[in-house]
C-alpha cells in the first residue's frame, strides 16, 4: 500500500456517479497532457483518449455528519429544514436538478479559481468559434450581451415583485382596520383617493365615506363606544393571527428557506457555498406571498431584507437561462451580486445605495464589470417599481422627505448622542436576539415554530392596537416621523400651537404643546420599547422577516423625541448662545431630520453598515446638505458598537448557524505560520499520498473505498516526497471504473502511472500499465510551511481556493483546507471552535 | 562556483548600503528561525544574533538602463524629467529622503504582500505594547484613530486648495477681458456683485460700472469700434501667452512632475510603483499655481484631473505624519486612494461620485475600510470647498442644474445617438492625442516644450476670441449649456421668441428662432470643433492639463445642438405620434438635459468610466429622474468606443509612457501556462541558484559582484534542485560584509549555510562556518509549471507579489517576474513588447 491515513480530512462523500458530466476538465487535462508531450517530445497517454472526465470534483468542506445524514452546521434545525428542502427541491427546482449536471453537491463549497478557469476556457472556445461563421458570430454576440439581458430581466422582475408585495402588504395592513365597501380590493388610500382626492395623512381625521371601519359594519357608529373599540380590537388581533398562521404554514409546508431575512445565507452563498433551493422558484413564490401576509399581520418586521432574497431568487432563475452563468457557480454569483443590489434598490428606492450595499455587505467577489451591471440592474428595478408606483409619489423613494431648513453646527452634539444611542441599541439588540435564537436552537422552543409565531403575533397585535403609533403600519410610522410637521398635519406629535412674534430684529416663534403632543410624549417611548422588544423575538421566526424597518422605527422614534426636545429647548431659550442666528430663517430645529439621523444610527449599530447606509439615507433626502449629520451618526454608532464586538447582526447569525463564511472584509492580523495550521499535526500520522508510478489499480481502489478524502496528493516517490499534483476522489473512482470496463488488460495488479514516463514495452506476464495522467491536476496551490498565515488567508480569500498544499524544502508536508483556516481564525478569536463553527 | 547565469533578470542595482534600516524583517526572520529551532529541537544560528538586517529588499522591476543611467521606460523624455526630479527632490522632499529610510528605490515596484505583512507585525507590536501601560494605551488609541485624523486633514487641505485654485483661475480668466477698477483683485462676478447684486449671467448684458473692459482703460467707449476690438483682442492674446509662458517655465524649472493630468501616473503609482517626488511638496505648490495660470490663460484644458493630483499630494504629505502610513508604501496607497476620491469630490462637488471614481478608475487595492475613509475624506473636502464657496451657489456642485420637465420615452433615440457620438469622439480623440504624444516622444518636438506651449496658447487665444462661446471660460460655457433657458436668459442659444397658444385641449408653444440662436447655430459647432482639435494638442503639454472639462464641453455643445434641433422639431410638428402628450405639462424637450447627456457620452468615450461617471452626473442634477438618460448615453458610448479598442485615454497614456501597470480590471482570458512565460526559456542556460550548504563566502561575493540579480533562489543541492527559499541581493551583500567585519574566523573559504544544520565541531584548519539562515526568506510564492497563466496573473494582481518561482515535481525550474507577466500580456495582445512596454 502506498498510502497512510490522513487525519482531519475525513469528509464524507456520497459517491454519486459522475458520468455524463461535461468535459471541460477533460479538455484542460488533455491540453495539459498535450503540452507535456510537446515539452518532452514523447509520452504515452494510454488513458486520455477514450475516457470521459468529470465536471468538477466535489470537495466537501470537511464537515462531519450526524447519524441521520443531515449536515450538522445548519444548527439544531438543520435536520428538519434540510429534509423539507430536499422534498421541495425534487418536486420543483428543475433548474438545479434537471438536465444540467450539478457542479457541486449541496452544502459544499465552490472553487472560485477553478470555476473562473473553466469560464475562461469556455469564453475562449466561444470566441474561437464565433470568428468562423456568421451564425457563430451571432452566437458570439449573444454570448457577449447575454449578461445584460439577464440583468435587465432580473431588474424588471425584482421591481415587479417589489411592487406587488408593496401593494399587497398595504392592502392587508389596512384590512385589519376596515374595508372599502364598494371595492374590497382597494386599500384605504386608494379607496379614499377615488372619493375625495385627499392628502395622505392621518386616517382618523379625514372624512372618507367609502371606507368602513369594522365596527361600522357591525352597525356601531361611535368610535368612542367601548363595543366599537372591542370589535375593532378583536378584528385587528384576529386578522393578525390568521395572516401569521397562514404565513408560517406556507413556509413550513412549501419553502422552509423562505423564512428569515435571508441575508446571512446570501452572504454565505455568495462567498462560495452551495445551498440548493435557497434561490429556487418555490422560495421566491412562498417568500413573496408570506411577506405580504406577515407585513399585513403587523408583526415587528420589515420587507427590505427579504426583498433582497426575492431579487436574488429572480437572479438565480434568470441566470439559468444562460449556460455561462447557470452552469458556473462562480459566474452565477456575479449575477446574484447584481440582483441583491436590485433588491435594496427596490426596498428603499435607492439604486446607488443598493449597489454599495451589495458591495459592502453582501458580495464577496465583486469585479468592476459586476459593479456596472449591478448598477444597471438596480436602476431598472427602481424604474419598474416607480412605474407601478406603490409609494404613491413621484420619487420612487420610500421615505422621500424634503427639509427646508439647514442644520446648524451645534446640532452635532445631539447627532453624536443619537449615534451613541444607536450603537448601544445595536449591541443590546444583537446580543438579545442572538441569545434568543441560540435558545431556539438548543431548547425545545425550536420544535414548535407555529405556536411560537402565533404567540408572537398575538402579543404584537394585543400590545400594538392600544397605542396609535404602534397600530400604524411601521413604514407609515417612519414616514410620518421623518416628515416635517406641516400646518395641517394632524398626527399627534405635530400637535403644536405655533405662533410667531417679532421682537427687535428676530422672530421668536412659540410652539405650545397641545394634548396630542403631550400624549405622544409617553406613547412614542412606549411604542419604541415595544418595537425593540418585539423585534428581538420576531427576527428568527419561521416567517420572512427583515430587520431594517423595525430597527429604523426604533431609531426614528428616539431621534424624533430628541428633535422635539431640542426644538422645545430652542423655543424656550432662544437667547442661549448656541441658538444665535438659528431663528433667522424662521425655523431652528427640524425634528424630522433627527428622526432620520436616529434611524441611521440604530441601523448602523445593528448591521454595522457604513457607506451604503449613508448613501441609502442620502438618496431618501436627495440633498447633500444632510449627509454630514447622517455620517456622524453612522460613524459614532459603528465605533460605539464595535467597542463591544465587531460582528453585525448578519455576521452573528452566520456564526450562530455555523455557516462556513470566510469574511473577506476582516483583515487577518495575527503572525502565525502555515506550519501551525496545516494538518497532519506533529503527533498525527503523516499525510496520505499516492506515488506517481508504483501504485496498482487494486491499491487505489482500496484507497477510495477505505478512505473518504476528496484530494489525494500525488508524489514522485515515498523517499523524495516531491509533489507532482493532486487527484480528486470522484475522478479517480470513475477513471478506475472506466479503465476496468473499457481497456483490455487492466487487472488489479496493473501499475497506475501519473506521469508521462510509462514503460513502453509490455513484458508478457506482467499486467498492462494504466496511465491516469489525464486526471492529474498539475497545478495545485502550494505554499511553504514558513508562510505567514496572513498570506495564506489572503490566498484563500482572494484566489478563492479550497485547499492548499504545504511543502518544506520541496517535500510535501501537509495540507490546509478552508475549514482549517476557519477553525484557526475561530481559535485565535478565543472562541471554542467546536461550538461556534462546527457545533 | 555554485551558480550559473540566469537570463533576462539582468536588472541593475545601485548597491546602496542598507545599514541603519529598521529591523522589522530581522524580527520576522528571527521568528522564523526560532520556529525552525523549535520544530527540530536544535540548531545553530551562528549569524542571527549580532546581525543587523534590512528594511526590505529592492527588487527592481527588471528594467534595463540607458547608458546615462536614466530608467528607460519613462519614454523619450525620461532623461530630462528624471534629472530634474532628482534635483528637486534633494532640495525639498525631506519627507521622503529624511531620516526614514527608503523602503524601495525610485522607479521600482513594491511588494504589497510583504508590506502588508510588515504592517501586521507593527500592528501586533503596538497592540501588545498598548495593553501594558496607560501611556501605551494612549499611543495605541492614537494609532487607531490616526488614519481618521489624516483623512480629515487631507480632506480639509484638498478642499482648501481646490477653493484657492478656483478663485484664482476665475480671476485670471476675467483679467484677460478687463479689470475691476477699484479692486483689481476681484473677478468680474465679485466686482459687479458688490455693485448691484446682479444675477450671474451673460457679461455683456449687465450694466456693471466698476468693471472695465480693457479698451475702456485705453479711453475707447464703443465696443463696436474696431480699435476697441483690436485692443481687447491683443490684451486677450497677450495675457494668455504671458500666463502660459509663466506656467511652463515654472513647471520645467521646479516640478516637471506637475505637468499633465497626473492620472495615468497616479494609477501606476497606486498599482505599486515608486515615483519619488511625484506627490512632493514642490509638485503640489507648482501644480496649484500653474493650474491657475493655464486655466486663466484659457487653454483647452480643465482642472479636474490635476485636482486629483493635488489632493494626492496632500494625501502623501499628511500620510508622512503617521509612520504606519508614511513608511509603508502599501498602506500609504490606501491614503492616496482616499485622497483621490477627495480630488474628484472637490472637482465636481460630487463626493459619492468621487469615491466611485477612485474605486473604478484609480485605485488598485481598495479594501472596504478604505472605501469608508475615502467617503469621509471626500465629504470633508466637499464641505470645506462649500465653505469657501467659489461656485457661488448653495449646492457645492460645479454645474448644479434643476430641470422642471421629465424626459419622455421617445427621447431614448436621441440619447442613444448622443452615446454613439460620444463613443466615436472618444475613439477619434484618443487615437489622435496618442499619435501626437507619440510623435512628441519620438521626434524633435519634445525638445521644445516652451515653444510648443506658446504656440498652442497663441493658437488657442487667436482662434477663441472671435467666437463668443469659445471666448467664455469653458466651465462657464458648460454651465450655460446645461441650464434651461430662463425667460431673461440672454445667451445666444436662448434667443427664442416664445409664445403659447391654446387649441382644443393642448397648449402649443412656438419658439421662433431669433438672431442670437441663428448665430449660435454656426458658432457652437465651430466652438466644438475648435475645442476638440485644440484639446488633442493641449493634453500632453508640459503644463497641468485635465481632460474632463474640454471633453465635457465638446459633448455638451453636441448635445445642446441636438436638443435645440429636437425642440424645434417638436414645436414645428407637435402632432407627430411621438410627441403625443409631450406638451401637456407645458414644455416638451429640455435642451439642457441633452447637453448633459452629451457631456456624459463624450466623457465616457474618452475615459471609459462607467458607474462613477453616471453618479458624478447624477450628483450634478440631484434627481434620480435623469439617471436613465445618462446611463444610456454612457453605456452606448462605452460599447461603441470599446468596439475599437478597450483602452481609455489614461490607459493609453500609461502604455505610451511604458509604465509597468498591471491592470487589475482587465481579466486575463488566455490559456497559456506558467511554463510558457517563465525564464529561463528552454534554449537559455539554467536558473542561477545558491546551494544551501556548499557555497563559500568568496563564491557568494563573486556572485554578487559578477551578477546583478535581485533574487537568488536557495536550493538543497544541485542534484535535487529542491527549493529552500530565496535571498535578496542587498541583504546578502550586507550580511557577507558584516560577517567579514564582525565575526572572527570568517575568510574567503568559509562555508555559508542557509540551513539550521551547521556542523557543530570545527576541525582546526578548516575555516569557520557562516550561517546566513537569518536572511533567508523561507516563504517565496511558488507555482508549478502547469499552472494556467490566468491563475498566475490573478496571484500577481490580487496578492501583489513581485516574483514567483516555478517548480516541476518539486524541483525548481524557473522564475516569473511582474515584468515577464506584463511582457506576456503585451505579446498576447499582438503588440511588440519591445516597443510598447519597454522602449
Amino acid at each position: 500500500m502506498n498510502y497512510t491515513r490522513l487525519n482531519s480530512h475525513d469528509s464524507p462523500d456520497e459517491d454519486q456517479d459522475g458520468s455524463g458530466k461535461p468535459s471541460v476538465w477533460l479538455e484542460l487535462h488533455n491540453r495539459t497532457m498535450e503540452r507535456e508531450k510537446l515539452i518532452s517530445g514523447n509520452g504515452n497517454p494510454s488513458y486520455g483518449e477514450g475516457a470521459t472526465s468529470f465536471a468538477d470534483d466535489d470537495d466537501l468542506l470537511d464537515i462531519s455528519t450526524d447519524t441521520d445524514g443531515s449536515v450538522s452546521f445548519l444548527g439544531g434545525l438543520s435536520t428538519r429544514r434540510r429534509r423539507s428542502v430536499n422534498g421541495t427541491e425534487n418536486g420543483s427546482d428543475s433548474y438545479e436538478g434537471g438536465t444540467a449536471p450539478d457542479q457541486y453537491e449541496d452544502f459544499h463549497t465552490i472553487d472560485w479559481a477553478r470555476d473562473m478557469q473553466r469560464y475562461r476556457k469556455e469564453h475562449k472556445a466561444v470566441s474561437r468559434r464565433s470568428s468562423r461563421s456568421i451564425w457563430g458570430r451571432l452566437k458570439g454576440s449573444f454570448y457577449a450581451v447575454s449578461a445584460w439581458v439577464v440583468v435587465l430581466l432580473v431588474g424588471i422582475f425584482a421591481g415587479a415583485f417589489a411592487g406587488i408585495i408593496d401593494i399587497g402588504a398595504t392592502w392587508l395592513s389596512d384590512i385589519k382596520l376596515g374595508v372599502c365597501k364598494d371595492a374590497f380590493w382597494l386599500n384605504w388610500e386608494q379607496c379614499c383617493w377615488v372619493q375625495n382626492n385627499t392628502q395622505f395623512g392621518n386616517e382618523d381625521d379625514i372624512q372618507c365615506l367609502t371606507w368602513f371601519q369594522w365596527y361600522e359594519l357591525f352597525g356601531l357608529q361611535d368610535p368612542q363606544d367601548w363595543r366599537a373599540y372591542l370589535v375593532s380590537y378583536l378584528m385587528f388581533v384576529g386578522a393578525a393571527l390568521l395572516m401569521s398562521a397562514l404565513a408560517v404554514l406556507l413556509v413550513l409546508a412549501f419553502a422552509p428557506y423562505a423564512c428569515g431575512s435571508g441575508i446571512p445565507e446570501i452572504k454565505t452563498i455568495l462567498s462560495g457555498f452551495i445551498m440548493r433551493g435557497f434561490f429556487g422558484k418555490w422560495t421566491l413564490l412562498i417568500k413573496s406571498i408570506t411577506m405580504i401576509l406577515v407585513v399585513g399581520a403587523g408583526l415587528s418586521l420589515g420587507k427590505e431584507g427579504p426583498l433582497v432574497h426575492v431579487a436574488c431568487c429572480c437572479g438565480n432563475l434568470f441566470a439559468h437561462l444562460i449556460p455561462k452563468y447557470g452552469k458556473n457557480e462562480a459566474k452565477k454569483r456575479e449575477m446574484l451580486s447584481a440582483a441583491s443590489a436590485a433588491g435594496v434598490s427596490v426596498a428603499f428606492g435607492a439604486p446607488i445605495g443598493g449597489v454599495l450595499f451589495s458591495l459592502e455587505e453582501i458580495s464577496y467577489y465583486f469585479p468592476l464589470k459586476t459593479l456596472w451591471r449591478s448598477f444597471f440592474c438596480a436602476m431598472i428595478a427602481a424604474f419598474v417599481l416607480q412605474a407601478i408606483n406603490p409609494f404613491g409619489n413621484d420619487h420612487a423613494v420610500k421615505f422621500y422627505v424634503e427639509y427646508n431648513t439647514p442644520w446648524y453646527f451645534f446640532e452635532i452634539v445631539p447627532f453624536i448622542l443619537l449615534g451613541i444611542f444607536g450603537g448601544l441599541y445595536g449591541v443590546v439588540f444583537n446580543r438579545l436576539n442572538l441569545k434568543w435564537c441560540q435558545l431556539r436552537i438548543t431548547s425545545k422552543l425550536g420544535k414548535y415554530p407555529i405556536t411560537e409565531v402565533l404567540l408572537v403575533a398575538l402579543a404584537t397585535a394585543l400590545l400594538s392596537y392600544p397605542n396609535p403609533y404602534s397600530r400604524l403600519n411601521t413604514s407609515q410610522l417612519i414616514a410620518a416621523l421623518f416628515r416635517e410637521c406641516g400646518p395641517q398635519d394632524a398626527i399627534g406629535f405635530c400637535d403644536y400651537n405655533r405662533t410667531y412674534t417679532r421682537t427687535d430684529q428676530h422672530w421668536y416663534p412659540s410652539a405650545e404643546a397641545q394634548p396630542g403632543l403631550i400624549a405622544a410624549m409617553w406613547q412614542l417611548p412606549l411604542a419604541m420599547i415595544l418595537q425593540g422588544i418585539l423585534t428581538v423575538f420576531t427576527f428568527g421566526l419561521k416567517v420572512p422577516a427583515g430587520l431594517f424597518i423595525p430597527t429604523m422605527a426604533v431609531g426614528a422614534i428616539g431621534g424624533r423625541l430628541m428633535g422635539i426636545a431640542m426644538e422645545q429647548l430652542a423655543i424656550e431659550h432662544p437667547d442661549l448662545l448656541i441658538f444665535t442666528g438659528c431663528f433667522d430663517s424662521g425655523k431652528c430645529i427640524t425634528p424630522g431630520l433627527y428622526a432620520m439621523v436616529g434611524a441611521a444610527a440604530t441601523l448602523g449599530g445593528v448591521t454595522r453598515m457604513t457607506i451604503s447606509l449613508v448613501v441609502i439615507m442620502f438618496e431618501l433626502t436627495g440633498g447633500l446638505t444632510y449627509i454630514v449629520p447622517l455620517m456622524i451618526a453612522c460613524m459614532v454608532s459603528k465605533w460605539v458598537a464595535d467597542a463591544f464586538g465587531r460582528d453585525g447582526i448578519y455576521d452573528g447569525h452566520i456564526h450562530l448557524n455555523g455557516y462556513p463564511f470566510l469574511d473577506g472584509k476582516q483583515e487577518f492580523m495575527r503572525t502565525t505560520l502555515a506550519y501551525d495550521v496545516m494538518s497532519p499535526r506533529r503527533t498525527d500520522p503523516p499525510l496520505l499520498t499516492i506515488t506517481m508510478d508504483t501504485s496498482t489499480v487494486e491499491e487505489l481502489e482500496n484507497l477510495t473505498t477505505e478512505t473518504r478524502f476528496n484530494t489525494y496528493p500525488v508524489i514522485v516517490s515515498k523517499d523524495s516526497q516531491r509533489l507532482v499534483g493532486v487527484v480528486y476522489r470522484k475522478e479517480l473512482i470513475h477513471a478506475l471504473k472506466q479503465a476496468r470496463k473499457n481497456q483490455t488488460g487492466i487487472v488489479s495488479q496493473s501499475k497506475v502511472y501519473f506521469t508521462r514516463k510509462v514503460p513502453k514495452f509490455q513484458v508478457p506476464g506482467i499486467p498492462q500499465h494504466l496511465s491516469l495522467l489525464s486526471i492529474l491536476d498539475g497545478s495545485p496551490v502550494t505554499i511553504t510551511d514558513q508562510t505567514p498565515m496572513s498570506t495564506v488567508v489572503d490566498m484563500f480569500k482572494k484566489l478563492g481556493i479550497r485547499t492548499c498544499l504545504v511543502t518544506h524544502n520541496g517535500r510535501l508536508l501537509g495540507i490546509i483546507s478552508k475549514k482549517d483556516v476557519l477553525r484557526h481564525i475561530a481559535e485565535l478569536d478565543h472562541q471554542d471552535p467546536g461550538s461556534t463553527f462546527f457545533h
